[in-house]
């Protein structure tokens, strides 16, 4: 099954297509970021994103899309930004067909390390070792974007190895 | 020209469509909102809002629409929810081929009532009397979305009356 995850965000969207199969085995087939300049309009940002996630999953023709729900609180400017691309992203999945399941923070680190507690480097090298990849995916946005592709993978699978 | 002006959320999203002529006249044409239950899944639920949005786009055929722009910060799921209906509705007006426009509530109050801190209340009534009405638009959220509407002339017109 192939597998979109995304890691929204108005200002750059993660996005990890990644390919599972049935004994959980993970492959990289893409993985990278949409950037909306900071000096358009935000109007104007959101259906740049719309389109180009669009054309991602016309392209690459992922079956299901994985987002992570939004638990954060820390600046609401940050909160908000990122919610309106978020609801950006679940509609141009589920208008291209897509299934779209959301998992929290703590579903996406357990499922990865076993471990909801985990840190950020600990997710980002799970990523890599998953995908059986040299380097960890860069941007943060992209290895993000993979690990909940990852996560869907274990749910949908009831495993993930690399 | 015709324009819709929205009152963003994902339980509760309200619309509302003037007719405003180059006198700065409004007239209502519809207003109404689009509910999804919380029963249904997050994703389901916006996926809802930008269908029947585009409907609505397509009977009612506004040319421009106008929308809130987001800055409160009492509770940050609402803002969240908020934000991602925005977004959706946002994309739903874009793809649509219409111009959108946003508004922060001290704009939206400065046109209708010359106060940057009006009250609901008065506000309300504005929307009333500039659009003719013998009631306040009900519920509250069809009244909000008139205002951003009826703002939203008052900026191309350079005027706004009765």
């Amino acid at each position: 099954m192939r597998i979109i995850g995304i890691d929204p965000g108005t200002g750059i969207l993660g996005f990890g297509i990644i390919e599972a199969d049935k004994n959980g085995k993970c492959t990289l087939i893409d993985a990278g970021i949409i950037r909306t300049p900071v000096k358009e309009a935000e109007t104007v940002r959101l259906q740049t994103i719309f389109e180009e996630l669009k054309d991602i999953i016309t392209q690459s023709k992922p079956a299901e899309m994985a987002i992570e729900k939004l638990f954060f609180a820390q600046n609401i400017t940050t909160a908000m930004s990122v919610a309106q691309a978020r609801g950006v992203a679940i509609v141009a999945g589920a208008q291209a067909g897509l299934k779209v399941a959301e998992y929290t923070p703590l579903q996406i680190k357990q499922a990865l390390t076993g471990y909801g507690r985990a840190e950020k480097k600990q997710m980002q090298e799970m990523v890599r070792i998953m995908l059986g990849l040299k380097k960890v995916p860069q941007p943060d946005d992209c290895a993000d974007a993979l690990a909940a592709a990852i996560t869907h993978a274990s749910v949908v699978w009831g495993k993930i190895r690399p």
